[in-house]
């Protein structure tokens, strides 16, 4: 019975996270019931929904909870099976949260899928192929929902939603203008990830330096915003709307302190007849199945090549978490488990 | 050849809009060349959106040009006529303008529509069964959507747009809550419009407090909020939406400088997965017809009882309209010109 290191959450955060909320425990694998799945995780997926998470206050989520295993997606192979469907050597994504090794349901509907790794390595079914790009699809076409020849802006650009999000506007005959931070990333948003511009976000520090350099990158106006960030870059992004132009909102950062960051002129919503809606991907499950088959494509296609930064060893997830909420990652930040 | 007094833009407010921006003038109506009309004004509709146009930024529409007749819904009757579709004594709607008479060109399509008086008083056709109506009608039904037994608010509520909102809002089994200026207006709300609820935003200044109010008047919370304000109500409306509900934005008024009032936590828009819409209803001309067969009928049905406040003659107007801008108004607000 293999041991499994776990990292829990220990107590949460006053302000910024540190890595003294999670404790790393070691447990011992239970033996498994009938119908019950064993799944050693290869990669861990680390995300910024995580954060609020961690937070006791009213979100879309419940908290979670102190003293258990940190949520979290996971890749990885069938160890053992008391479950027909599954075998041992299966390659599985799932929510086997921040450990090395989840006992799941073989049963319940959508807790472990068998995914093929013919054309899409595994890992990539927590990034590109798995929920980030759900997410960059779900918002880009089911609010957006652009035109060809439409200039559509993402914040957060290499990361695994924007990379995602630049193939799939790119197939739709978009520009597509990315916002990253440090030249190094913007450059490689326009040569690896199809962005027709990016702009360095530390070279534009405030609302009116970034409306400037989106009105130079966006020389039509923006008719469509992916929302990862929240803050100054919304406010200079709406400055640069055209009229009916749709604003999928999926990430939203709060100031320093944890009180809201305020949007500075919402008229603007009048003025220019947008449209602006906040969305949670897990709440879209039946859109699913034809997004992963588009993201799937254009991987295999070689269209979609997004960067991974991955962390060896669930010790190191904490430090990697919290690098990945100050943008220290490049690409979808992984922990690898084997 | 009858005089037509007229009221002009003079000059544009530097920050509050004031008597000395408007100039009254004296005109000859011009002789009718073939195909046009001259309308005599019964009624002119003074509306929220005439101040924007007195500015000379960037809006949804042209500024008003400076030195000429101030644009303005109009109803009245056919007082001459080159055009075989209209008669003398037809009775009419259109944009007039802040004037006693107008020349339109009959052929152009939707600038004079004839109306039928029997169940509708004519000057219903700029309030209830006009562009406020309609407003209301395309907010409420476009946008919010509501299902029976749904929650939705709307500001501004004994105005030309809340009382045909809180009809069509009953009209699909709605709870529909009220914010107006005084225990007079609430009381109103209530008493006439049908109103489940009103809440009286002079005795609730602040965001907590009108936060407060609103729970307690929506106990379900809120699942559609119609826009005619901005500012701390909105903060607090959105304060207490539930997950997916619908923000139609129709007004948005600016701080007391004329600066941008902020939004003071659009991190709700992600936590309670809104969608907020702003709209302008002209753009939307092909609902007109469905719409305010719908108001109409309410009307003759005794379901929908507007209340007018009426400035008497075209003098009275720029006071009437800056009475209006400060919430001096009880209901539409009407010039009557004859």
């Amino acid at each position: 019975m293999p041991t499994n290191r776990q990292i829990v959450l220990d107590n949460r955060p006053e302000a910024e996270a540190t890595a003294s909320n999670f404790k790393l425990v070691s447990a011992d694998t239970p033996a498994l019931a009938d119908g019950q799945v064993l799944v050693r995780h290869h990669y861990l997926s680390l995300d910024p929904y995580m954060r609020g998470r961690m937070n006791d206050s009213k979100s879309y989520a419940a908290p979670q909870p102190l003293g258990e295993v940190m949520i979290g997606g996971t890749v990885g192979e069938v160890a053992e099976s008391r479950h027909p469907k599954f075998k041992v050597g299966d390659p599985v994504v799932g929510m086997g949260g921040w450990q090395e090794y989840s006992v799941v349901d073989g049963n319940a509907p959508g807790l472990l899928r068998k995914v093929d790794t013919t054309h899409v390595p595994l890992s990539y079914y927590l990034g590109a192929v798995g929920m980030p790009g759900v997410t960059a699809w779900y918002g880009l076409t089911q609010i957006i929902n652009p035109q060809a020849g439409e200039t559509v802006v993402v914040s957060a650009a290499t990361g695994a939603v924007g990379s995602a999000y630049a193939a799939l506007a790119k197939a739709r005959g978009c520009r597509v203008v990315g916002i990253a931070g440090g030249p190094e990333k913007c450059r490689y948003a326009v040569e690896e990830l199809h962005f027709d511009a990016c702009i360095d976000y530390r070279e534009h520090g405030d609302v009116k330096a970034m409306a400037k350099a989106l009105k130079e990158a966006c020389p039509k106006g923006i008719d469509g915003y992916f929302e990862n960030v929240g803050g100054y870059i919304l406010d200079a992004a709406l400055l640069r709307t055209n009229a009916f132009a749709r604003v999928a909102v999926c990430g939203m950062i709060a100031g320093y302190d944890g009180a809201p960051l305020p949007l500075q002129n919402p008229a603007l919503i009048l003025i220019n007849r947008l449209k602006i809606e906040g969305f949670i991907v897990t709440e879209h499950l039946d859109v699913w199945p034809q997004a992963l088959q588009e993201l799937g494509t254009l991987v295999a296609q070689g269209q979609l090549k997004p960067r991974e930064t991955i962390a060896q060893g669930i010790e190191a997830a904490p430090e990697a978490f919290l690098g990945l909420l100050k943008g220290k990652n490049f690409g979808k930040q992984l922990v690898k488990l084997i």
